[in-house]
């Protein structure tokens, strides 16, 4: 789920990791980008991306939310909160990365859940959503279906550790070498 | 420089650490996406990307060149090569990530130069390209003003060993720590 504003490798570092999952010869993710309005997304990088509406937004295994500077803006529009609320009740696994998990916070689904997010924001942050367990020292937190992630690339590292969990840690090994990807796979290193 | 089928994280890796380097307050890069055709154009991770016409381009400082399944297709076009190679010449510094490499390599600009590309990619990447010095031990190669990158991730410890280059180590280390990316900073570490 993209919006204007959003961190270019929150969304996209995580998307390519999840892009390469096979079961055989198989693929086992489309990967698609929705935004509230449809269009084209602006991010970080002053990428574009093309997205589709999200009311044609069906029901996808994995919901993904990249944080950004936006994220200080949208967590206190309450029809945006409302709208990803409902789409991360719909979903099976939800992986929000950096600030991306304090709008997930702020939809109260995180409350009493262990959950991280950038270090670099971590007062800002934490001090937004007061009834979630905030973890600094973890790269990573799985609370059920909830994946959070620390800054940006950590974001890689959420989807390869998510991966690891659904298929196994040896298809998250192959695809971190297929991406040269030096994978942090201990969820609580503090890294940063 | 984006063409469709290129690699989602060898484009915007390295855009994302580019996007971020500063001097004082100042951002010191503006990131434009082109290919030859202007449009959208898609990736491996089914994100479409909004590009210029190649024409509108004028000199930039830095020309990204991402690698992706359509090389295998794009090397073998010369009226695809010859404008990349255009391009090349024009521009102070060329950054090319995974197989893009082979696409600059076909431009003959690295002819006789040092230079590295994607690890699994290997033998097709070095036999399309014989007078190249192919370095299979290195993470990233510097040759003049030609940067290039084995696969996907390494793009980015390129692009921030060019900031290192171009800023000082400290203003490298600075965005790995912002990106929370354990930068790979050994640009002859063979990580793969």
């Amino acid at each position: 789920m993209l919006y204007d504003g959003f961190t270019t490798m929150d969304a996209l570092g995580p998307a390519e990791a999840l892009s390469r999952v096979r079961e055989g010869k198989q693929k086992c993710y489309e990967i698609e980008y929705f935004s509230v309005a449809g269009g084209l997304a602006g991010s970080s990088t002053g990428a574009k991306i093309w997205t589709r509406k999200l009311d044609e937004m069906v029901k996808f295994d994995v919901l993904l939310v990249p944080g950004g500077f936006a994220v200080r803006k949208f967590a206190y529009e309450g029809e945006f909160i409302a709208i990803l609320g409902e789409l991360a009740r719909r979903h099976d696994h939800v992986i929000a990365v950096c600030t991306g998990s304090v709008l997930l916070a702020k939809t109260g689904l995180l409350d009493g859940m262990e959950a991280t997010s950038n270090k670099l924001s971590w007062q800002w942050a934490t001090s937004e959503a007061l009834n979630v367990r905030w973890i600094r020292a973890a790269r990573w937190c799985v609370s059920g279906k909830f994946y959070t992630s620390s800054g940006v690339s950590a974001g890689i590292d959420a989807a390869l550790g998510f991966i690891a969990d659904m298929y196994g840690p040896a298809e998250a090994q192959r695809i971190a070498r297929a991406m040269e990807y030096v994978w942090g796979s201990d969820k609580n290193a503090e890294l940063f």
